[in-house]
């Protein structure tokens, strides 16, 4: 396999994906009929929007925080998403509003930071480690191109050209040396370049990146120059920021699991631009310890609430899980990166794995309530601790997430379609269609299917004339057998780096059928994980199930599941709009004997019988507060 | 059950029990011989002795800490009780010399407080509830009367009246409104009361016990007065510090576990001086839940670090089990009490499992290392977060535990036997002679014994002349199978409040012999306990055990046990200084296969048949630092 860094794949733009009808079409809608207003509504309630005014005065109260440019800027990610696959003149005016707020925040040299220029405007670039400042820029950059690439219009992408081009005049080489605390800036300077094809925006990237970690360390010097301890910072050591050393000598993901994703995403984009092979070969290393060792079966990442992040290899405790949503988001960033830059599926199927659990389990079904945090268990009854919490919320003080997992539903026909010279991949199936230019020639796919809640798939290629090229399509990494028709006859595929390779030379109405086989499977986790040990999670396709207290008469916590009992599929179209739930027989701890006892001998298995019912693990908590479990203990 | 408030046992004097060669006599010689020292040591080096010199100005280095005082005193109450049973001129002289510190550092007023009289002298007694001045005052009370019944001179019981008058004469109805944040003077003041018949002290104890959590709050009061907002403090709720309304009204255990258990020792205390039936039935609801529903198998109290204490019913977790080692002793202080106020065995069983199992764990074998946290599981390669610890401290900033622990082991006679009303109690056993006056009559009582490596226990009587009581011995209730000889012949005892009466005329050289089998336990938790479904405890007698790495071969982690696996007993006289182990067959799950993988189906069980060694649970972390579990998953 060669590990040269080039790009090998283009995702297709937003707006030649439709997402029809089915698993995402719903959650796309909900996004854009609830998600997105609910967070605008929020933004303006918690006066983050006002705080762009620029009216706030030291004594004032609504004293604008460091972080609320990026919820801001995120919100507007969103929105253009949005506008791009379905118009709405309500909407668009809401962001036009905004673009104006902050085109007249925008000082006269360019500088752009609401919390900076009115609370502290002595003090710009004067905390990089702690501050947020050059994140709250990225995610403003990031937010110009969507807006740009959605509308045409120039309005945000010129404010945040302006924006970028002093940054770039503070920092560089003769310049000021810095790299922010939290990464994100890496990346959105990749997708200006991207956009507007202006070098020097790559190159400041890649300056912030090469900066990274090295010595004398710049955060030690900048803290110095505040007058403070190198040392004393929230989170205590570089590795909390990925700055302990030089990215490319990173071997073992660290720290903050959002900044994290963010620094690993930019390390693929510059690798795939400048070919540069020890970034992609950092990328390859960092990618193997995190989803061998340190990655929830959910695919969400992040145990310790403590740094937001990593602790150590085969740590993943269950109802302490962190695992924040943005953290599940940053690493579907991170993973199509990886698949573009690779054309390899095991890129994507994490890319699916944390899509469908980590990620969709941060949002619920009305889209208008979030988890922070997406642990693996939760008592129901729970009072105090910081155990999983059985509950969504509305918003937060520190509100990354929901604007975050707002930008990534909108956004997810991206993720599922790439170009590549002479193919056409597929990395996710979802019912709708993708128009792309392959061979020079324009063909739409028309996608038909009920994935995830089964595994056929069928294709239809729309051309004007036929034409030669392989459609690729990702063969899950949970799929044990699979089989492909090409208008109704049986073709053998081969499998090119996870996908089937149909070399054909297409005619208009071609149809492909994929058939993927999706029973239930238990699933066991390595046995160095210890909070696994003996357990079984249940997986169905790309989804991960979990027993919800609602659902059963014994506590969730107390079933366990035979090997020998079998697993059965079955639709319910009314039950949380419709989901494939799992039953099968559990066997219920017995509660009897215990009176004023916590402990006791074991005299037999003290079990009963009981039916499980196990939804998916992204629609827990949508229902009635109670307990939730992944891993059940075998019996 | 008669539930009237009254003293029917009172526990021998210390001076009146010999612990010989044995289980506790080899940990009595550990901790005169090495802990003693060590944490004398440790004050020294610390300079909390020198703290008491009261030279410290402000500006200067070493300023002197609030708690510092409760350090030297549960070290002079540890030495004075080593003094009782071995007198050592050099340790005395220490004791002495720190006698005399305290002696010049104590005000004209009777007021001694290092803290505050060197750091902030004009505010004494404004923060009482976070600033432990109460709490260093109950521990200076202790230690002069433990000094006082250890060597029968009144230099340091002196300067403890004199200071707890002082603060009797602050404090009361018609004086200063008050009472602590962190219980202990309750409970110093009837120890001090009991030894020197001033009813001013129990007075000002039952004032203290019967203000908390009076309406208006007077910690709220108090917050105001210092000009802060009233919730603003590192407890955040009162319930934090068993002050969230009066004591007679708690119904559960809630908040710091070591206040709980010194608050809940001195209600004890207080419902057998005054016979108040309403604290003791408050003693009684809070000892049933706290024991059937927020107690470790190891006696170890107080799951969570965030409030060195309690959060929910059942939420017992394993990994990060805080467990404080002092919150363990509280509970065995707590116990104690209540058996003796009751006669009842349960409340023992309760304190020979904490004793046994989570407060031994606390110290090393070797008498120089601490746990201050007492996990049930451990990850021996863990980094940087919370989880089991796998390797003992010398000495800790907070140093609470290391000197109680020293106390405790110190003064263990003391809660081995009792007297009463015609009767004589044994609720430890243990090696050594104990002697009482029973029925007006001297009589001795020799151990021999060998538990709690074997249950024979044999008693022999010494007495100058016959005499008619009843012994009473304890048959755990962790025992289902007993028997009684007297003189060789088997007797059938009467089980009283889980005691076996045996009632005779005693003669000199009377010898009964108890016999308590002792097979190899397999224990469950409750099923409402979601850390530990599935899962068993290996117990033999009192000893709870556990696996450690450095015994196998497989990652303790990953092992299962078989529930038709044979485990056996074997002493081993070269392991640990003479332990039993418990040996049998388990299952580890099989690390091939797993190459590049995290998850995946379960096709089999996949697992591989493996000898376990398992050892006392107190008696881990004494080699090789590596990981370590209670509750094995079955298979």
């Amino acid at each position: 396999m060669s590990t040269a860094a080039q790009i090998r794949l283009r995702p297709l733009a937003l707006a030649d994906v439709q997402i029809g009808p089915g698993f995402w079409g719903r959650r796309v809608a909900i996004n854009r009929r609830a998600t997105i207003p609910h967070i605008h509504r929020k933004l303006l309630e918690t006066r983050r929007i006002q705080a762009l005014e620029m009216k706030w005065r030291p004594g004032k109260s609504h004293r604008p925080h460091q972080f609320y440019d990026s919820d801001i800027a995120k919100w507007l990610e969103a929105a253009a998403y949005s506008l791009t696959t379905h118009p709405d003149p309500k909407l668009e005016s809401r962001v036009n509003a905004i673009i104006r707020l902050l085109g007249r925040a925008q000082q006269a040299d360019g500088y752009l930071n609401s919390y900076y220029t009115q609370v502290e405007p002595k003090r710009r670039w004067s905390n990089l480690r702690d501050m947020h400042e050059l994140y709250c820029a990225g995610h403003l950059i990031e937010a110009g191109v969507a807006h740009f690439q959605a509308t045409g219009k120039r309005t945000l992408l010129d404010v945040v050209c302006r924006y970028a081009d002093h940054i770039d005049s503070v920092f560089g080489p003769g310049k000021r040396t810095g790299c922010p605390g939290h990464e994100e800036i890496e990346l959105a300077l990749v997708r200006l370049y991207r956009a507007t094809g202006q070098k020097r925006y790559l190159k400041l990237s890649k300056y912030f990146i090469d900066q990274r970690g090295r010595r004398p360390h710049f955060f030690d010097a900048e803290a110095k120059a505040r007058g403070e301890e190198p040392g004393a910072f929230w989170g205590r050591t570089y590795e909390y920021c990925q700055a302990h050393r030089p990215v490319r000598r990173q071997r073992v993901v660290v720290g903050h699991a959002v900044r994290a994703m963010y620094l690993y995403s930019a390390m693929a984009d510059l690798a795939g631009e400048t070919g540069d092979d020890s970034l992609m070969a950092a990328c390859r290393r960092l990618w193997n310890n995190l989803t061998q060792r340190r990655m929830y079966i959910t695919g969400g990442i992040g145990p310790s609430f403590r740094n937001e992040g990593f602790t150590s290899d085969y740590d993943l405790p269950n109802d302490t899980a962190y695992a924040e949503t943005c953290a599940a988001i940053g690493l579907v960033l991170w993973a199509q990166r990886m698949v573009n830059l690779t054309g390899e599926a095991r890129y994507a199927d994490v890319m699916e794995r944390a899509l469908y659990n980590g990620v969709l389990s941060g949002v619920s079904l009305d889209g208008r309530k979030f988890f922070y945090e997406n642990p693996l268990a939760a008592y129901g009854d729970q009072g105090t601790i910081r155990h999983g919490r059985a509950r969504r919320q509305e918003f937060f003080g520190c509100a990354c997430c929901p604007p975050n997992v707002a930008r990534l539903i909108a956004s997810i026909g991206t993720y599922a379609y790439s170009a590549g010279p002479g193919a056409a991949y597929v990395h996710l199936y979802a019912a709708g269609e993708a128009a792309a230019e392959i061979a020079e020639q324009k063909v739409t796919l028309s996608q038909h299917t009920r994935y995830p809640w089964d595994g056929q798939v069928s294709i239809t290629v729309t051309t004007a004339a036929p034409v030669r090229f392989d459609l690729m399509l990702r063969v899950p990494g949970w799929c044990r057998r699979w089989g492909v028709k090409l208008n109704g006859k049986a073709v053998r595929a081969a499998v090119m780096k996870g996908y089937a390779r149909i070399r054909h030379r297409w005619a208009d109405g071609d149809v492909v059928a994929l058939s993927l086989a999706m029973p239930v499977e238990r699933v066991q986790a390595h046995p160095k994980v210890p909070q696994d040990a003996g357990r079984v999670a249940i997986q169905r396709g790309p989804l991960l199930y979990c027993l919800e207290q609602v659902d059963h008469a014994a506590d969730v916590h107390a079933i366990l599941l035979p090997d020998r009992s079998r697993l059965t599929a079955r639709f319910q179209p009314r039950l949380l709009g419709g989901v494939t739930v799992i039953q099968g027989r559990g066997l219920a701890l017995a509660r009897t004997g215990w009176t004023g006892r916590l402990y006791r001998p074991t005299a037999r298995r003290s079990t009963r019988p009981i039916r499980i019912k196990a939804v998916p693990y992204c629609l827990w908590a949508n229902r009635r507060k109670g307990s939730m479990t992944v891993w059940l203990p075998r019996a």
